[in-house]
């Protein structure tokens, strides 16, 4: 982990779920909305796409242990060093335990949208429990570093757990489509924020490396964060509007008439609501 | 903004604002309340004001923007000074970072009153970022200053940060007209309290300055924040009494049988409910 | 305030307050339960009594501040010394402030009953404000006093603090018993833990002072602090089956065939819901 | 309590606890979905196990504080030791206090189990004041012992408050199974730790003690805290599987026809709402 690639890899992991995560949301919140119209067996189609969401991620926690613990200068599966009286690759540990909980997330998944007499916001609750232990074992994680090292991850466990905090607010209250989107924009913004603290910390240029003990250098990521985060609240927004054009033409060319007028008919019905 | 007038400005600013929003909620209930009788299409009126608090908004963080980065002695869009090898002007886009986050707030109140399908509670969201991005980055400001200063920053971060957990609580449980003019009044608190800070830190009067290390300060400033917040409280009591005075005058001139009536009818209604 | 006194008399204002506030509670749990029977006008009781809940409030809170005021020894309505320089009995104005907010919570309370157009739950938020504002005084308040000192006021802040939330609590989830009674518990333990801090720290029967630096008696404390909390909730508990065996021998006296029936038909319903 | 045996004990009853809540938990979540079949006075039989339950706690309570009190160098029931001026072991009796709390816990399960007229989530609040009391005593237990030693106390008081949040949460939100699994796996996990704790302070081998001052140790008990979660969520599935077949090859003897046809019949209106 302690290189460039190593920040690179989880930030990419993110990026892409963060992507997926509000792609689905979008989908469902706009096939909730047109129900009534061609309401061609989306749900058993969502079914089918929750079931290999949770494939991917098992397979993902799966092979994410099996390289921490195989990749050369790993632990290889041994805990405690007899011979030296010492742990073995503790932060190796670290990360296999975070992928281990993600993993378990993913089974909830495939068990949920198999057996249908489990509860169906198990998944949000395991993903909340994922990303609270994510958390937990970040702010352990990064002890007797320098000033701006332990700035960086500080930010980073900020974004985890809030991120948990939406989660469980979103388990609580189901069907929220805000939050979902909120969440998602959260996940990017980890995704990102990796790769930034790849860049403080092991620039790939090969260029000088960031003062660690500079101060402006704190005021500089604090700003950094925020632009971060806006930027993630924009791709979120032109994920929206892609994905919004794309199912109205999709659907404009199946069943163009209806469309229109029940457009009209939920629109005052929604404004009575909101008022 | 290291001035009297840095300060006066956002504080005027967010008084408008709180003054402006407590009498929309405080319409908006009395309409809501009165709704069978005189409903002459409020709702398309409180639509085009939404908008136009939007573009009011997207305007006027344009201009901060625009100002923080073109005031003789500001950035310029210079983020780093190469010449002397260091961040260029932090403090200035700390605040553009913050104006443009109120920015964001405009566009998505145009957005959500221009396209319908957009979820009505967007704006609310949006306007919590907005508090959170700014007590986050006021949280990392005042880095290494004295004992005073950091205090009466402490107070403007926690006004700020819980301003934006009652936003988001009323983004979770819509029409909440008391939570509304919670917020309105945590609002106003901020702007009265960034005049306090420009009254102590940079007293207009040419006077004494304040001891900035003398603990009876901190103990004064206590109890003044407290006052400000009472003072505030009675500014919206104030407005609530004007208002409804105002639409009852107002509607009893338009048609004084009706209202009389259902007030009566809506009385007994209430009455049941709340017990 | 710095005697024994001074901590016994809040204590037993916030001891009565939390006896009246659980009967009131009580009372119209068990007349909302016995809605169908014997409801003879027990809203209308309920308003006037409030009424005058608030009066009582403002006019205590006028008293306390004249107290504080014009006690000898106390600021007369001065704020700053302009001979000395400095600011003139801030405790005294501390304390002021304090009442100022719940004669504010005493306002609502007449408004707020006499005038039916204002939210039923305003006084509940009024609540939440005054003990919100208590408990930031009381935080920046014993600066620079020793170890012990410091602890319990801290527990007692911690009370004001969990009591705040609860109030607002409650205020968002209107009607809940259970945090009626918890709110009361949390007054009441204000009230004793009062109490407890003049009698560590003023000892009235003359004996020897606590040791101010000794940590054993932190460790009592935490435990005592409990004690209190567990005496309360048995006064609560004893109360609502004093006050329960009081309606029902009163009410079987007035109606007594109906309230049989009624309870059986009732009792089943009940738990149907809970299960 | 300062051997391994004190640290086995409670371990032991904090997980005899979550796999009794977990179970009695799933139970009721599967009556209630299959509740227009084979229903046959289960309401009946959980109050008569709650009461059960009630009577456990109490008489655990009263031995605990028993024992706490009256074993070999406990504290006799003398508060204060007048000879040498000094609290009489104090330790003893946070214990006591805690006990106590657990007792009340289970007066209030009786209580509200024989007398209908009491709000049927009372328990839930005597439980999350219980586990947040214990969170207090704990926090303010551990004065001035060694890093490791507080470390895992930390771990302790944070598992404690969660479930405190967790159980409180459960109260306000009735009848959310998720979350009672939740609370019961967090209360396993209390369950465990205190084992670990017990392994880790004093090793029952007698083998080499743990080096309380070396950090790697603290990096590995954050995973191994972590490692205990995840088993205890993994022995909740599991005994939500094992129920599940203990109950569906029950009910099919018992009524073999019905069952298959309302599991379908359940099955789409389920998907329905939860879509």
């Amino acid at each position: 982990m302690g290189n460039f690639k190593g920040h690179a890899l989880p930030g990419t992991f993110f990026f892409i779920m963060g992507i997926w995560w509000s792609s689905k949301s979008i989908l469902r919140y706009i096939f909730r909305k047109q129900k009534r119209t061609c309401y061609v067996g989306s749900k058993a189609l969502f079914q089918r796409i929750d079931i290999l969401e949770g494939i991917v991620l098992v397979s993902m926690a799966l092979t994410g242990m099996a390289g921490e613990q195989f990749i050369p200068g790993g632990p290889h599966l041994t805990l405690y060093d007899y011979k030296e009286g010492q742990w073995n690759q503790l932060l190796g540990w670290h990360h296999c335990t975070m992928y281990f909980f993600f993993g378990l997330l993913g089974v909830a998944e495939i068990l949920c949208f198999t057996i249908r007499s489990l509860p169906a916001s198990l998944p949000k609750l395991m993903l909340a429990n994922a990303l609270f232990v994510e958390a937990f074992i970040f702010y352990n994680h990064t002890h007797g570093r320098e000033m701006l090292d332990i700035f960086v991850h500080q930010l980073l466990d900020l974004t985890i757990f809030l991120t948990g905090v939406v989660t469980f607010a979103e388990f609580l209250m189901r069907n929220n489509f805000l939050l979902e989107l909120l969440r998602s924009s959260l996940i990017l913004l980890q995704g990102t924020w990796f790769w930034q603290i790849g860049f403080v910390l092991y620039p790939p240029s090969g260029g000088p490396a960031w003062d660690l003990m500079d101060h402006s250098n704190v005021m500089f990521l604090t700003i950094c964060f925020c632009w971060h985060y806006a930027l993630n609240c924009i791709i979120i927004g032109v994920n929206y509007a892609f994905i919004t054009w794309l199912v109205k033409s999709r659907l404009k060319r199946l069943c163009p008439s209806e469309v229109g007028l029940l457009k009209n008919g939920e629109r005052e019905q929604e404004s009575e609501e909101e008022m």
